[in-house]
């Protein structure tokens, strides 16, 4: 089968047009966005969007996180991921299969069910996860396109797949926020270099291949700008997964944190990779894979 | 002589009450700031002036800081800083010695008559510096007070002196601005620990003596919060000595640089140290000093 998205081939970067589309559905009165926000996501990449979720549900999202960031030895070791250069938690992959509440997230309409929407298809959860930003040091997430690595190392085939970020702490324009740049989905930018063989655990820690080049980066910014939204606990960023975003460190008191749920539709399910030859681990990239089913089943929504 | 700012001599910090008044001139309708803008640099230890420098200004100043940063050899190599890990030039000390500009620059009735208002004294050059910091690589400059190092290295007796910023690369909300914790120079937070001898070199590349400690720190941001000033070259960013400040790392492509002039009052002029027995060198902190005159002396208005 012809690559319709090569990267880490050549010597040379390229900035390739995207051939799927971004909103896969058709918006009516009924759809989960507004009209303006379903335009917005299809021509800038992403939407924020507010007060989705009630004060107490935030709450019991903060108080799971805390406890699983408290209670690393309740999780399985080889879904933590610590900051470079020292045993702080920066990431614990896997949290809609080690989290009663965390599954629920994933599984609740108002993210499940936007998903559905937007990739017009059932969907399944691809990766989840919390990523904390600990205050005074925590570190930067260089420029990258998601979509890059699960197509080269996992083997996604097309752009149909989201993340949603649930922010569990505020993020302002000085604790390192989640950086886009808007309308960067629409080109796919090939990476130089090959990928070694399972390098993905230090790459969860410090990103080394898939890394965008400085020309093409200079470029997309010099076009289309970068956005950093802002809000208070319970804002959710819906993204798609081929923008282009990273993050500054954090040198504020203030730590960040989020849980990152990915979807992925259901015909877009991962083949072999498209560079090195094994996959890479189930908890970083699914392949036993069910749909989500909302309807009925237990929502967060008035949890105790 | 009693030390009313002690800093690294406990185990513990404090954080004690400013001693020194911080607009120390008398406002009248001839000051160089309007009555609102001196309240809030009074208040907030801070104030930012748009538009004061005319475009064809801002360009040579600009193409200066490209011909000093791209021609080293030209300047004395002892002023010369490098990012941390690198050859990347970060920082070019006392600038205002090594180019006809830059000391045109520094005498210019818009920042000395304006040091002079705020600080109510004949004033004289302390440090000059032209910072660099690159895009997508830049690193972060953690929290500090500049009097905290100036009193205890350099033997700066009083917070008579400020700085002021001249940007010359525009700052946006992304690349690594420098962010203030306004009403933060009201007090004098001490650093725990003991300075070193001869540690200056290693701590214009990194801080790792007078270091603010966490809690202070996050007390200081919760009762005060976070200001990163944005504006396109040629804004002024002025500062009081005593403010906590510092800056993000830049991993956009949007390289950030800036010309940095502080002023401090002839009255206030360099002592022996408070802490480590050899002051720093001349280039650093300046002990040789004349006070600026500006009148009837060349401006950068008009200089082809």
């Amino acid at each position: 089968m012809q690559d319709i998205y090569p990267s880490r081939h050549s010597a040379y970067p390229e900035l390739l047009p995207r051939v799927d589309p971004v909103l896969h559905g058709d918006w009516n009165e009924s759809s989960p966005l507004s009209l303006d926000q379903a335009k917005h996501f299809d021509s800038q990449g992403y939407v924020v969007l507010h007060d989705l979720f009630s004060e107490q549900e935030v709450a019991l999202l903060q108080k799971e996180s805390r406890r699983m960031l408290g209670e690393p030895s309740s999780l399985d070791p080889a879904t933590i991921i610590a900051e470079p250069g020292s045993n702080e938690v920066r990431s614990i992959f896997c949290i809609h299969n080690q989290s009663t509440l965390m599954a629920r997230l994933a599984a609740d309409a108002r993210l499940a069910g936007l998903a559905r929407f937007l990739l017009d298809d059932e969907v399944y959860v691809h990766q989840s996860r919390l990523n904390y930003k600990p205050g005074f040091n925590g570190k930067e997430f260089y420029w990258h396109s998601d979509f890059e690595t699960w197509h080269v190392e996992d083997g996604m085939p097309r752009m149909r797949a989201i993340s949603v970020s649930m922010l569990l702490a505020e993020n302002t324009p000085h604790n390192g926020p989640l950086m886009l740049i808007p309308g960067s989905h629409r080109y796919f930018l090939s990476c130089v270099g090959e990928t070694p063989a399972d390098h993905y655990r230090a790459s969860l820690k410090k990103q080394e291949y898939g890394v965008p080049d400085m020309h093409s980066l200079s470029e997309l910014v010099a076009q289309h700008g970068i956005v950093a939204p802002t809000g208070p606990p319970g804002t959710m960023i819906v993204f798609d997964c081929n923008v282009m975003h990273g993050s500054s460190g954090n040198i504020t008191p203030l730590p960040r944190s989020n849980a990152f749920i990915v979807y992925n539709a259901m015909s877009n399910r991962l083949q072999d990779p498209f560079g090195p030859p094994a996959p890479r681990p189930e908890f970083v990239a699914a392949r036993s894979l069910e749909p989500i089913r909302t309807t009925g089943g237990p929502v967060l929504n008035g949890v105790e």
